[in-house]
């Protein structure tokens, strides 16, 4: 994987330098990440970007400065793949500054903010993802269950076996794709729940084994690292089931792991799910279980107005249980917490997510 | 550990249900946690409760409801251990509004904010930690090098080997201290560093091995668990030296490992290290790496706020070197990230922790 990312970085390189000595000016191609270049695939059921092109080129008054600052990008990754060494966006920008302050005027970069956009462009331009471009993003989420991690980083082959975790689980790293494997997954299943709290309930229950399903916590919204590991347990023929809350928030957490997001639009299928289903919890919940009428919350502003926006969305329209469910939280006004299924018993929780799977009573 | 709170627990029953059969009102003592109670004890080098009392008891209209709360959080904590299973706080607010609603006014517990310093009013009269409750606290933190961890929950025993743990690390849970060991411990000493980002740079270059120390980021401020696991290592002998940014948050963070914090001073020396030195970014670090001029950042009015106040403290104005430091700050009006010492080249970092080790080059 990496190498490819390295020839790529090559070829543009060479690309660039053969402008030069040919006197055409230096440029190349990348495609355009504006909003109106961010399409809902409809057949695939997730955000990608459409055809557009933009072309960034140094002899233009407007693109120079860029130019010259995703070449210098490009020059620094391509350094850190040939040291096999990893940093973050924010250790760019400091090599950036350091090493551009020597010889070059030292404001050329100022600001992180301005090297986040050249990143994306240099990752759309060659088509790789960051992660292979040995630039580490935020990682979070926590996963246990009958499979085995195999991480071959460093020239050193360390083995973790997901279901001799304890109270902890395995942290998803950052990067899912690069010297590490996932090997020996013997689960029927992934379930994915919001909360750390719930999957520390369910971890505890030893849920995962009585299951045999792969339980994974993205700990609020999804990163990379987990939307991306998701999505290869999903190509493993795993079916994917998503808990959340019944509110905005939730809601977000589902879709985004579903269709990806306007941000990664650029990925496309890489980070997202179109096969997930959410399993809960929903308002409908209410007339099954009667005790969660006294546990419910009022909705916020905010949810109302997501679940107003929501109904617009086509993708969501066409789903009569998801309208039922965002007209039932707008009129009564109510949200659901996942932690409410812990009123009656703390092991509730596991006997509720098992009647929905045997049940298959998910949404789209 | 458990057993003890079970105990504890049956005592305060107990004690109430005799001031109930001899006529008596029924009540508790439990210590002060206003602001006027929180102090410093310089001797020891914490935060922590003076010796003011408060009494709760149910006959006083002004504490019959919250007696009644949390004689009922009691009964449930009571409940949670007997079944031997965990939850959090939430968990706990929903049972509570579970069944409380059978047979009493459900309004009793509306808001979660009411039962949280019920919490800790337990907490203090019986003198032991909610994760001794059965409660989880949040939990964040990771951590690697040469120890194993023994986790016992469950009755299951799991072995995790903090040098075997690749990428990514072992995270560090809510509860450090009951049903789990910390063994093997070869390490020299602790490093804590803010960034999970400059972590993974560490850990990369295998840092932990080559220094053999434990590797620990908070991710940010420190947790509960992950404050009470470097008080552990500290009592093992370890040296802690923390690094962060030299900014107000992470000093912040610095102080609230070693002092402890108000919020927690109720816990004392439990979750506080004393014994804990700072090992940079220091505004002084200008002087030696003079690359670092030109990586400075400009300070923000909260990080001059905040660097004013702490002129102010008594522990730090006996600290000349921090005076130094906090003066540099104000008067040049900038800041400097861990971040930074990855300019030159990414391995830095690791070279520059390893001098100022050497030469003892850390603040108190």
């Amino acid at each position: 994987m990496e190498k490819k990312a390295v020839e790529k970085l090559e070829a543009l390189g060479k690309d660039i330098v053969r402008d030069i000595d040919s006197g055409r000016n230096p440029r190349f191609v990348t495609a355009a990440r504006t909003r109106s270049n961010i399409l809902f695939d409809k057949k695939e059921g997730f955000l990608k970007l459409g055809s557009a092109k933009e072309e960034r080129s140094f002899i233009n008054v407007a693109q120079s400065k860029r130019f010259m600052q995703t070449i210098a990008i490009a020059a620094k990754c391509h350094k850190f793949l040939a040291e096999d060494l990893h940093t973050t966006i924010r250790g760019l920008f400091y090599q950036l500054k350091f090493s551009l302050g020597e010889d070059v005027d030292e404001s050329i970069f100022s600001e992180q903010s301005e090297s986040n956009p050249l990143i994306e462009d240099l990752e759309v331009a060659i088509g790789v993802k960051r992660e292979e471009l040995n630039l580490n993003a935020t990682r979070r989420g926590v996963l246990a269950g009958n499979m085995k991690v195999v991480d071959t980083s460093g020239g050193e082959r360390v083995e973790m076996d997901c279901s001799r975790t304890g109270r902890t689980g395995w942290s998803i790293p950052s990067d899912v794709d690069n010297e590490i494997d996932f090997v020996d997954i013997k689960a029927k299943y992934v379930l994915v729940v919001e909360k750390d709290a719930i999957w520390q309930r369910l971890n505890e229950d030893k849920f995962w084994r009585k299951e045999n399903c792969i339980l994974i916590t993205p700990q609020g919204q999804a990163t990379r690292g987990t939307r991306r590991l998701i999505r290869k347990l999903a190509d493993r023929g795993l079916p994917i089931y998503v808990f959340t809350d019944s509110d905005a928030w939730g809601w977000y957490i589902y879709w985004t792991i579903k269709t990806g997001s306007i941000n990664l639009a650029y990925m496309g299928g890489g980070v997202a799910t179109p096969e997930a289903r959410f399993l809960g919890v929903t308002i409908s919940d209410l007339d099954k279980y009667k005790f969660l009428s006294k546990l419910t919350i009022k909705a916020s502003d905010v949810d109302i107005k997501r679940a107003q926006e929501m109904l617009q969305y086509e993708w969501i329209k066409k789903h009569k249980e998801w309208v039922n469910e965002l007209e039932r939280m707008i009129k009564g006004k109510i949200k659901l917490e996942q932690d409410a299924l812990q009123g009656p018993s703390l092991t509730f929780v596991g006997d509720y997510i098992r009647e929905k799977i045997k049940n298959n009573d998910v949404l789209p």
